[in-house]
């Protein structure tokens, strides 16, 4: 896609999210829920958080997305997440996984190894997680390297082949977070100019961006849906920024940008960095 | 009861919560329990969440009012939620039901057909959700309809009849929340004028509203703590509106006022849009 | 410690906090965990919720310390809590206990007895919390006396005896949280100027200051480190509450204070008010 072709499809996905308020219901962890419903809501969709299997199945199969992100990990979360993602991928229902806290415990590790069946549309997360699941699922070689808790311990470049291999395995895209932040479909490549560091300064933000992200699966491609959030993110937290000077007010300013942020604002600033391979080599 | 008298009822329910900071518990979603604790405290309440059956047990004895949010049911509600009910009622103890999610799993439509022993004093949902209710304790008839996660898919004006059916089978009082709120206790019957849209954009709303009314239960009848939650809201909503553009600085100003309002301000705007029966013919 | 020293040690808390980024993991209430990780972040740490027993043995192996908060307790805690406490201990990794909810079941209670071996590093409640579990050790005759669900309903004066006890028993400090603030390792006494009473308004305040307990005590010993946070905290609520008026703003401005703190404003403007032994008597 080119870089006019890519902007005019963020765009539209922004204005059906807006006409349609789609909901992409999730399990997501307790800490930062409301964030995600609230940064859900803002962009125009609905939320619904969910814990039960049986009901997790149900909305598996009625919904137009869905978002799995795994902190907090309860003990039921054993008999949840598998039978969703299954009824996900026979549904062939979009959803985006967020592998927070991989590698914590064997619980995690075996639910993410069953993930390797059900092709999840879209993965999200900071450099750590993708390189753990690209090496977790054979995908690339393991040479050690390790997470702490939530946060990253690796720049967003070193995860470049990682990502490349989730997303040409799952036939999805995979978007990784940081500073910059870099989407993949495994073919086209794009590194986005990053939103604001006070976003690092509050719980969420990545879980969000996940939540975010099932939204625009509602209406657009894997790639597209990333794209869209992650620029969706990086406005809103560049005006907060530019309003706010400490994390509580940038966070309310940021919700707030979020919900006045137009399609076409979305479509003009656009941010490339550039991408790896330089296939695009347009404004910043 | 007259205008007149149910405005220095309200009035009454407000001071008195300003006064006594009375205690109600929730069981309530993981999603929204900041927001429901924070409105609790706004208004000048206490507020306590719990989950473990005998802790809900035993605050079900000797609290004053109490909470109960069906959103995010866990596997422990099969055995917390019923044996809470049942000791609520056993100890006349006054309590809110808000069936958020009613119809989506087994579980859920188990807990609710027990509940229909257990009379809650206030019921308290969005029209899809009181119809729900009221086809499910067979109360009216079921002829199709449905609920979408968490977002109505019916008009308040709807829900009326289902409304009174279940306010004359409790005994209590009956809220239908939506761009208008309609109250009834099954003999009177009040649509009062809505708070601002922006409330649509914010994750909770309808669950602080109900955590509110618990908060009321303490010191009113249910009819008084159903009116008195809805009229705060809605007229810190109105301010709040006034003051905010988009929904998370809108949230900030809500509370805020919240805190603010007196309880001569809400007698004084008490807004009722008109009774469906006529029963009041008022300012707007 | 001299006055000065003190200050000293505090200022160096806070700078080390800047500087590490350190990491406490906590298992802490579905409530405020939000606001907690917030706190925790907002004055330069880093946050993890968890539940699962192995993930939090396997952090509290390598944490550098750890926040137990025991609101809103769910069935599995019967089994992550002890573990937990009982690796940490052994790892002598050290802990923040926070025994909000003392009282309100077996389970509770339960594991409090169990806690009595596992030496908390400080100990964090309001009056009644510090009496009940002075109490429940045993440290301090039981003359009656009652916790109301998270409110207190004793004065911190009231909890001098029982807080020294615990300090003594456990050789580690206590901090009683109330108005004013009582901070002491057994022989050392500190009242603490208090905050604002606004946060006495929002919901999680005492669990936040918990948390934030745990980040410095992955730079200080446990009396520096009780002190450090209660000192963050009161002057970023004096701040606030000239800048709001009302909770949620009051909220905003807390957590933009909490992040633009620096050292040196916490140093000159640590307030004690006196101690309960006159060991100290300089500004208040």
């Amino acid at each position: 896609m080119t870089q006019q072709e890519i902007g005019s499809a963020l765009a539209r996905a922004v204005n059906d999210v807006h006409e349609k308020n789609p909901m992409a219901p999730s399990i997501t962890n307790t800490v930062t829920q409301d964030f995600v419903a609230n940064v859900q809501l803002a962009a125009g969709g609905s939320a619904a958080m969910l814990y039960l299997a049986d009901e997790c199945e149900q909305m598996a199969k009625v919904a137009q997305a869905f978002y799995i992100n795994m902190g907090t990990a309860m003990p039921f979360y054993a008999e949840t997440l598998p039978r969703t993602a299954k009824t996900l991928h026979e549904n062939k229902t979009p959803w985006v996984l967020d592998p927070v806290g991989i590698g914590l415990s064997s619980l995690r590790t075996d639910i993410l190894k069953q993930f390797v069946f059900f092709a999840p549309s879209i993965i999200r997360g900071n450099a750590s997680e993708i390189i753990a699941l690209a090496k977790l699922w054979s995908l690339i070689e393991d040479s050690g390297g390790q997470v702490r808790g939530v946060d990253s311990t690796e720049k967003v470049s070193a995860a470049k082949a990682a990502a490349l291999a989730l997303a040409n395995f799952t036939g999805g895209a995979v978007a990784v977070s940081g500073e910059e932040d870099f989407v993949t479909d495994g073919k086209q490549e794009i590194l986005c100019a990053g939103g604001s560091v006070l976003s690092t300064k509050i719980t969420g933000s990545g879980c969000a961006l996940g939540g975010l992200m099932a939204i625009y699966l509602t209406v657009a491609e894997p790639f597209i849906a990333a794209l869209a959030a992650t620029t969706m993110f990086n406005l809103a937290g560049i005006k907060a920024a530019s309003q706010a000077e400490a994390p509580a007010s940038f966070k309310v300013n940021f919700l707030d940008n979020l919900y006045l942020l137009k399609a076409e604002e979305v479509e003009e600033n656009f941010r490339v960095v550039g991408s790896l391979e330089d296939m695009f080599n347009f404004k910043k």
